[in-house]
């Protein structure tokens, strides 16, 4: 889908780049320059630098973002013709920058998420030069994400229990020169009011300069609906959807000005949060109030959100593109899920990411670059914020995916501590009020009554996921995780082979993240002693690994099955984290970087399929004899109402299958989880292994589901 | 502190007003009428209607504000030289209303906080109309509150359970004829940006036009800082304060421009809303967030905030003014009060609430026109709470004394179906922030953590406010009430003397509240069946009356001292409600209208007194023999450190005395309670009748207490 724009011109640029001790420090050495890019990577290019994902090698790019980093060019011959104008246009600098030309600033700019432009029409033949400013480190803070409290940029890569500590610099956006008629059509914004009832949109397409005519066509390349300044109204709009509940169907705008024709697919939809059925008892006096809405309706229909946390997709942000992003995308809308958080530690992606769920029907919550940190009420900060949020919420508004905004990561929480009434947040309820009005909006997660973690297969005081869940009462978990180790071949591939086996804190193991990852739990992420304490001590990196992967998709199949059973009063389940941003030793992601699925997507995947026959199970080990008890469900979040069926369930282990009986399931209504009865049998005397409880479910097996337990010695 | 403008003349306005059928009727009779005032007023003088505070007499009111209402004027001769403008100048019209000028609709306005103007200097002679369109009713409601669900009138005039259903119309503020230069001073704005520390204050001054020269004047006159467009450092500003933690020091601004000087009494604080002591803490996994911060911290200082919530003050509010809200805010102050909660379902007060808040030292929380409705994400409704809003806030972020923004009454609870995603909220929020990003704005009461209710010194389980309160665990209570009688006095004032006993539901006891005026109580407010429950049959009106307000005196002491006990985890207690609108038979209120403290107020000033010794009391009647139990506490919420001393407490019962005990209290620390231990003795063999707890303190008894408890036969 590209603009025409005929009477454009853009003109490629060839930069260089110099690293500066300091601002006024005279070039002494250039190097080639990748726009879109980082100084960082430029830099390991030129000098050899080992790859950071390699080994402990990330060490090797400590303080690089401490410098200056001087990005040169020369503005070409224009061409310019009259009635023409030509502008050095920049997508993004991460993250502060003053612009040159001819050695004079002529323009200093904050925050990577807000493009700028500056005239060069008069200036060929001069040098256009980029300083890249030092990133952004608060004083007096220590080596870590509160370095990021004053600034938009995300805080993840100040270091995270999944990301190293890399700081990102320099020209991450699309950027070079561009030859243009003045006053020429630059932009065409779609917005519409649906009615109540759904029936019809009020379509407004505002161009800038104002005037432009528009098309609304539909797939077949019809148009549908015709306009110009006045808003036009549609009857009967054919609504976007999230793919597991309709079509996501899409529309093409096409404004035209002058010569110039924008296109752009669009689409209708309404989203808001609403509070769940039974949600408005608050129990008698002194009464609170009832819950934060949870609960996404979409297009007037309530739905369950099944998803996942998007993080960063690769250290550095001028990476994410299309290629990386949309095998993503797939692989969460083949994981059956319909959201995906897109987290405020990390970037807000680009254009590519909203494409990919605009298409794929995948709703995505977007959240603005805040995390963990206390936001100061400060007004430099504001002012960033500000302009940064506006450009952010100006570009993503447009696509039919957007869900919700949400202020940024865990900021009511002691780590943080934001509240209410800290400034930013309300500045951010404010922008997206002004400028997207009908996205509801979140100044964090959690809120009251959602909840985060557990992060564990087991916590500190025993509880396996199936109690701690079992026994939580949330109206969203919006994350949550089970730990696992990356496949062997994928640990072959970054941690160097004289460190791969046992592993050990102090080695790669641990920059990849299996030690001392999370500040809760110094076992974190590879959790061997937990992976022990189940299984003995494993004989080699095979076993270790099966092991721990088996807890990870043993675990992350109750707890996704476990929120949906709790459903009207939970809505959401989203698990930390869908991927990564570089290879992890051991975490919490469902999808190794780059988008290499792990066994626990195919958890994910079966506990998120629209219906299910579902098991609800006390614990993961058990003894030959013990009497063991399942719960059977069926779990509906399809829009389709259920035939009565038959649900068996069996435990097998070692080849022995014993049943624990069966039920008549009497059907069920779209949307609704029907509970069935507590059945129950003696654990098979078998040896030590793998314990599986086998749930088949007609009329179409497709609902069968199966969990691997574990069985110990008598 | 009044205004000079010597080139101004204000010229006076005869009103008459007629009432039509409909918006195009032709007037046939003319009343006088009183301008700021009602029509309902005017029409009554005119009809010789009874006075509605009378007996049933409110009903003869009724379906008046379903007529249209024209008032008229001429416009006066205005003797306009050259250079002048001619404005009529209207202070605002109860609700909705369209000017004419000799016969022609010159301007129509929706909204009664809004002042507007319009020109009319070329127009001496002719008739100007006010024609006031009838009360907002949402089509398809029943009689109640929810018809003014989609407009900004308060919501009380439509029936409350202690506010009679009477909706009051008409120009209700100040208005009038003004000739004025064109161009000359119209308002001057003062702002400041307080130093972290407190040791400075970025001053500004914005006038209308720009330009006037300002100075800032202390008690004495003299000038401290003196200023024109640019803003001014004023070092170590005099900061005003609640009255209860130091001076509510004000400076007097002054502003200059041509022959026109304004003057306006202006302080310098600073107020936040955050999270007390202790409540960063969560739980464990799944964790959810921190409470929303509800202490209040004024000049860096946290306070324990005690008051009442503030309703309508007459039903008329043109009768609204400093005659009426002085006495009143006077009481609130010597009832050792220092926040007032200006609730949503009233008006917003005329500034002589605020001018004498600020005086007084008394901290408001202002909530903006919304009550117990769902006030509907309509783009008509919006537009005019979106000016109304920013009327208000323009004009009330002046006074140093607004400490709290709030959306209105009760909004996120079943009743009312509003969430944090209602526009009209979203609106509020950002309207705040644009205009007053210093104050702290809060959606709603209760929020999470906050409790309201109960309202009642029994409960339907039997639980009576000691056992509510005591095993409650809120942030916040900000509103809890414990309804009593009126005086036999007044209640011979308004119900008519073949009424009076005994109280009868159908009779002018329920005009006034006295039954059936709680939609979850039907014995509320008199609560006949509880008095008789505790105390027998009455034999009169006296003895009645004499039991239900010691009911009332003795519940209210309780919970306002337990909630003073939960400090810091609690730090607000504002019992329903201070005042009343008419009199009431029987209600919460400390002061019965217009300004007369009952019973109920002593018990709260003596509660609310910074210091005292207070004993925590499992319930309300005993028997002679039975084992008593108190623990004593010494609560403190002055500024000070408390000297050691001694408590002592003694239950008193027909003359006898029977000691319980003495504590040797340790001293404390400014702003500490301090628990001391449990004591108990055996109730007094006496006959039926109080059972007194005194409580003595040393050093000085003026920390002492005594709690009205009654004893039952054996």
């Amino acid at each position: 889908m590209s603009d025409e724009r005929p009477l454009w011109r853009r003109i490629p640029a060839a930069w260089e780049l110099a690293r500066l001790g300091s601002a006024g420090e005279a070039p002494s050495e250039w190097v080639p320059a990748q726009v879109p890019g980082a100084v960082q990577l430029d830099w390991a290019r030129a000098k050899g630098l080992p790859d950071y994902r390699f080994g402990s090698n990330v060490r090797a790019y400590d303080g690089l973002e401490d410098y200056h980093w001087l990005y040169r060019t020369r503005i070409p011959d224009l061409g310019l013709r009259p009635g023409e104008e030509a502008v050095f246009a920049c997508g993004g600098v991460d993250y502060a920058c003053e612009v040159r030309i001819g050695g004079k600033a002529v323009l200093r700019h904050e925050g990577m998420f807000s493009p700028f432009e500056t005239e060069v029409g008069a200036r060929a033949g001069e040098a256009l030069e980029v300083l890249v400013l030092p990133a952004p480190k608060e004083p007096g803070e220590p080596p870590g994400r509160s370095q990021a409290r004053r600034s938009c940029k995300p805080a993840v890569s100040y270091g995270w229990d999944w990301h190293p500590r890399l700081i990102p610099l320099g020209i991450w956006a699309e950027s070079g020169f561009v030859v243009r008629p003045r006053g020429r059509l630059r932009s065409a914004e779609f917005s519409y009011e649906l009615a109540e009832d759904l029936s019809s949109a009020l379509v407004t397409v505002a161009s800038d300069p104002p005037g432009a005519a528009w098309r609304l066509l539909d797939g077949a390349g019809r148009a549908v609906l015709e306009g110009s300044s006045e808003p036009r109204v549609m009857g009967s709009p054919r609504l976007w959807w999230c793919h597991d509940q309709g079509e996501p169907h899409l529309y093409t705008l096409e404004a035209t000005l002058g010569g110039d024709v924008l296109r752009r697919r669009v689409g209708i939809r309404r989203t808001r949060l609403v509070v769940h059925e039974g949600g408005w008892a608050v129990g008698g006096f002194p009464a609170s109030r009832a819950k934060p809405p949870i609960t996404v309706e979409i297009n007037g229909r309530r739905i369950f959100a099944r998803g996942s946390n998007w993080v960063s997709a690769d250290v550095f942000p001028g990476r994410v593109d299309a290629g990386v992003v949309r095998p993503l995308v797939t692989l969460a809308r083949d994981a059956n899920f319909n959201l995906l958080r897109s987290w405020g530690g990390a970037i807000v992606n680009p254009e590519a990411f909203f494409d990919a769920c605009d298409e794929m029907g995948m709703l995505v919550w977007q959240e603005f670059p805040l995390a963990c940190n206390d936001y100061p009420d400060d007004p430099a900060y504001l002012a960033v914020l500000d302009r940064e949020s506006r450009s952010i919420i100006s570009r993503v508004r447009r696509h039919p995916c957007l869900a919700i905004w949400g202020g940024g990561n865990e900021l009511f929480n002691a780590w943080s501590g934001m509240t209410d009434q800290s400034l930013a947040l309300r500045l951010l309820n404010r922008n997206c009020l002004d400028l997207d009005p009908r996205t509801p909006f979140l100044p964090t997660a959690p809120l009251d009554g959602m909840g985060h973690g557990d992060y564990r297969f087991r916590d500190d005081r025993g509880r396996e996921v199936f109690e701690i869940f079992g026994t939580a009462s949330n109206t969203a978990y919006s994350e949550f995780g089970c730990p696992g180790p990356a496949p062997e071949e994928a640990l072959r591939t970054f941690i160097p082979e004289a460190e791969l086996w046992p592993p050990r804190p102090g080695t790669s193991w641990e920059t990849h993240h299996a030690f001392g990852a999370w500040e809760a739990d110094p076992s974190s992420h590879l959790y061997l002693p937990m992976i022990e304490r189940y299984f003995g001590k494993s004989q080699g990196l095979g076993e270790l690994v099966a092991r721990g992967q088996w807890l990870q998709a043993t675990g992350l199949l109750a707890v996704f099955e476990e929120a949906r059973r709790q459903k009207p009063r939970c809505s959401m389940a989203l698990n930390w984290c869908f991927n990564e941003a570089w290879p992890t030793a051991a975490g919490n992601a469902l999808v190794g970087w780059p988008a290499k699925p792990g066994p626990a997507y195919a958890s994910a995947k079966a506990a998120c399929r629209p219906v299910l026959a579902s098991a609800r199970i006390p614990r993961f080990q058990w003894r030959p004899g013990e009497a063991f008890e399942a719960q059977l469900w069926v779990l509906n979040d399809s829009c389709d109402d259920l035939p009565p069926g038959q649900v068996r369930a069996c435990l097998v282990a070692a080849g022995e299958r014993v049943p624990l009986g069966s039920w008549d399931f009497p059907g069920g209504k779209a949307g609704r989880n029907v509970a069935g009865p507590a059945l129950s049998a003696r654990v098979p005397q078998a040896a030590p292994g793998e314990l599986r409880l086998e749930v088949e479910a007609g009329p179409a097996n497709a609902w069968g589901s199966a969990y691997r337990l574990s069985l110990a010695a008598p």
